[in-house]
């Protein structure tokens, strides 16, 4: 290494809140640095603050600005907060993709979805095997989570050797996939390790995580007790949790239907690129309606109450077929995330409302983490031995818990939110730049920033409703005709009981007769001033200010 | 009791749901039943389903129209969810309203607020003393919840008597108010009870709830573990947990302040009544700025995170003064209620960012519900020993599991949800009518229906932006001007790059053009024509299908 150059660490999403991930290495003079970025996500949106809009995508400015010294893109699993933005936002930057089998898989539908080349995306080995990328070279090394080949990275530099976890915990019995194998982490640590770059999502739960392997008896025993159908759900991704409950429902006496697109398209994926060997046989739901109840078991997409989803249509009605009944059984085998709950809970009733019993994960019998616990943490600490750690993967709680743990064990550490980009060459990581960062909104078809102000907009329109008014004037700044009301998203009548549109009509063209020359003849004075009498009368009619568009016609 | 008569409840609002309570009991003839209400309350809105609606009651409508019938409206406590509809529904019923001291106090100044006169509410004295009203007589029994003075109600009709809980705990220590006292409720029910009217919010919790006096020397032992200042938060009213926290802050040398106007007058409110006998001597912010950031306690509204309160305005910036700093601790004394989380978890990461320390109620060392838990429930159906049990103050799955554990004892049990009417003469209840029901917003000064389609235009108009299309014809139905589009909530721009305004003028005007004479004469065919080419063009440049008004102003 040159003294002029460095190595940096810039997250573009996913420090500072758990989504959208997007973390950029850097390696080479410093301002001119060759660099790789790993995982490009989504977050999703919500009716309260981005209405209408249907994905969150990190703003990827800089990057693109740097497009040219992009040396690869390394997805470390297929969860859509790693892998989801890749088809929309690969055209800004332009770099070949690297990924495992099933990772790569997925990459490639999200890919031709969005009209890119499906071999754009490399299928990588894992460990020993490396990827050479300029002055990088990369190695996936696998680890367990709640998906499929899940893998961190080990990324060596002329500088020092990085490990970023990815998303991981700490499964030595994962029931699908790679089971976490500490000697092997051992030995990728063994030659140094100036940081480790760090999940972390569950650092607040305080006891060792639990293995995938300690479902399937739970879950066996309360099908068992089931005396009619039973209907569990998980996310699809989740391929060792579908397998886990579909085993289950098998040795409970039960036929397997797989209801919801998602869950048929993650079990295809999953036995062709290799990594689910032996799922049990499964029914149609065509065929399932010829089983009586009692031997059957549904695994339904929407644990998170997806309004589309498989869950949501069978607790408010039929599902390709199949419909719930008073005694059967539903159980989530998942944790409702943040935000959802109020889409679960409904759900829930609607359950309640046919008689179906309905069983959760309150008490940890079906359901474990994907992400390790704090003293996994610790664990995966020890075994790299790093100079420094790094936390991501977590709102600013999660990073700020984080360091304090990793500072208790006396490492370094540092809370690096997205924007925030560190020198890691030295002893210690060093702040040397903050970089403008945010989110993107996919809204239909087109790409805008958070702060456009369109959000702020809608919810404007949302909150205070809208009232439309039509001026027409003649050449001589008369008006023409009598002005035009129209109120959206508003009662059509207030404290005086006469239509909200009349009244403002009326007090519009009052103002209209009693302008002066100079207001008649200023489109904007004249906007100004009616806009202000529609708000003062609305709120005088139904105590609140709309929001007024007014447009003036001039007869010329 | 004549055999023509008969004895009904009927909740319009609480059943089934957790909000808005509204219950009636009504004795008397079939259909001529007279009448009383057992609290009318309010629930909250939301961004995502009722943007911009101020607050929610239940449809009454069913009882305004036997208004003449109502002897009157009984308050058992004074949380929002059941006092707070009073002033505002209170003229469509007109009947005397009764509550006990502290609860009449809050009923009062609602009552204020409306513009209703204070003396409609008149204040009632605990069991043994009853109103009669009609046929009933009505008693009001202490019962410990998370608010002072809560009261049970003992409902003694010709028919039987019924005990309507309110909700409650079984606190026999709760620090203010009075405690749960068995034999009290023995008492009540020795001469039998025909129906157990029963709170459900907690039948999933399944060990018995714990008393408020188990918190104190936790908080007082965390309190005097913080290096700087301490803020806590809980429901203002929830008095006996603010003097909870005040006496343990005294109690590890802290000077108390109370920040927000809830919090001051929630507790002048229980000095006032005589509820609050001992709180301890506080200081206002003014004062709280000269003492040591080490002896100070600030107490907090906003536990729920709302976004004008004490706790979020400190978490962002400012709030009279006070300003967190790292090192502080902030202490969440409460449970985020479900729907509320992300408001909680964004300040929670705001306060993270100042270095702020946050404890919350995971571990339940800070915090106790104010409702009873499933072995209490069955502990109040073993001192009552009532005919039958009907669960409320509950969602759907409440209400089915408190059936289930009341059937599980031998008792009869029915899930009676908002609108349905059960005849409670006879041995066991029995379904004999179903009456409309809904909810009712309040926006501004206006009350609608929650069917009445305003939020309906507004969630369309954020979901899907809107485009305004205005067009000026002359008196031959030719259009008089080029017609002008405004487009809100929407990116200007789309596929072409081109402002979408200017392509959509373009392609209404080329529309216009080729109008036939047959359209250009018909407001409403031109209308549905321009609204389609608006709707295809944007669907085009978007990708997305907008809300579309038009506007046709014809010179004549």
């Amino acid at each position: 290494m040159s003294t002029t150059e460095r190595l940096i660490y810039l997250p573009l999403g996913g420090a500072g809140e758990i989504g959208m991930n997007a973390y950029v290495y850097g390696y080479g003079e410093a301002g001119r640095e060759k660099l790789i970025v790993v995982d490009l996500g989504v977050t999703f949106p919500d009716m309260g603050s981005t209405p209408g809009v249907d994905l969150i995508f990190p703003d990827i400015s800089w990057l693109e600005a740097r497009r040219h010294d992009i040396e690869g893109i390394f997805i470390t699993h297929a969860h859509e907060d790693h892998v989801g933005a890749i088809g929309h936002l690969w055209d800004k930057l332009g770099a070949p993709i690297y990924a495992r089998s099933f990772t790569s898989h997925i990459a490639r539908r999200k890919m031709a979805d969005q009209g890119h080349p499906e071999a754009l995306v490399k299928t990588a080995e894992a460990w020993p095997s490396q990827i050479e990328v300029g002055a990088f070279q990369v190695a996936f090394i696998p680890i367990s989570h709640s998906i499929p080949e899940s893998s961190g990275l080990l990324i060596s530099t002329p500088a020092g050797r990085i490990i970023h976890t990815g998303d991981f915990k700490m499964d030595e019995t994962p029931m699908v996939g790679e089971a976490f194998d500490p000697a092997l982490w051992e030995e990728v640590s063994k030659d140094g390790v100036k940081a480790l770059v760090c999940d972390s999502t569950n650092v607040f739960s305080e006891h060792a995580g639990r293995s995938e392997a300690s479902l399937g008896k739970n879950i066996e025993a309360l099908v068992a007790s089931a005396p009619e159908m039973v209907v569990a759900t998980t996310f699809a991704s989740n391929v060792a949790r579908v397998k886990t409950l579909a085993e289950a429902g098998v040795r409970a006496g039960r036929s397997i239907c797989l209801m919801g697109r998602a869950m048929r398209t993650m079990i295809e994926a999953s036995i062709e690129t290799g990594v689910l060997k032996d799922f049990p046989t499964v029914v149609t739901p065509e065929d399932a309606k010829s089983i009586p109840r009692a031997h059957l078991m549904l695994l339904a997409t929407g644990s998170q109450g997806e309004r589309r989803a498989a869950t949501a249509q069978l607790a408010h009605g039929k599902f390709q077929g199949m419909e719930l009944r008073e005694g059967d059984l539903f159980l989530f085998s998942s944790k409702t995330i943040p935000g959802n709950e109020k889409d679960v809970i409904r759900i829930i009733n609607q359950l309640s409302e046919k008689g179906v019993d309905v069983v959760d994960d309150s008490n940890g019998t079906y359901h474990v983490s994907g992400h390790a616990n704090r003293p996994d943490l610790q664990r995966m600490h020890e075994i790299t031995k790093p100079q420094c750690i790094i936390p991501m993967h977590g709102e600013h709680r999660h990073l700020r818990a984080h360091q304090k743990l990793a500072e208790a064990s006396g490492h370094a550490s540092v809370v690096c939110v997205n924007g925030m980009m560190l020198d890691l060459s030295g002893n210690a990581p060093k702040v040397v730049e903050y970089v403008e960062t945010g989110r993107v909104y996919l809204d239909g078809t087109v790409q805008y920033g958070a702060l456009d102000g369109i959000m702020r907009e809608r919810i404007k329109m949302a909150m205070n409703g809208l009232v439309h008014v039509n001026i027409v004037m003649d050449d001589e700044d008369d008006f023409f005709a009598e002005p035009w009301v129209e109120i959206r998203g508003l009662p059509t009548t207030g404290r005086s009981h006469g239509a909200l549109e009349d009244i403002l009509e009326e007090d519009v063209s009052q103002f209209l007769g009693r302008a002066k020359q100079k207001t008649r003849q200023d489109d904007d004075a004249l906007e100004d001033e009616v806009r202000k009498i529609v708000r003062q009368t609305t709120l005088s009619e139904l105590g609140k200010k709309p929001e007024v568009s007014v447009t003036i016609s001039r007869l010329v």
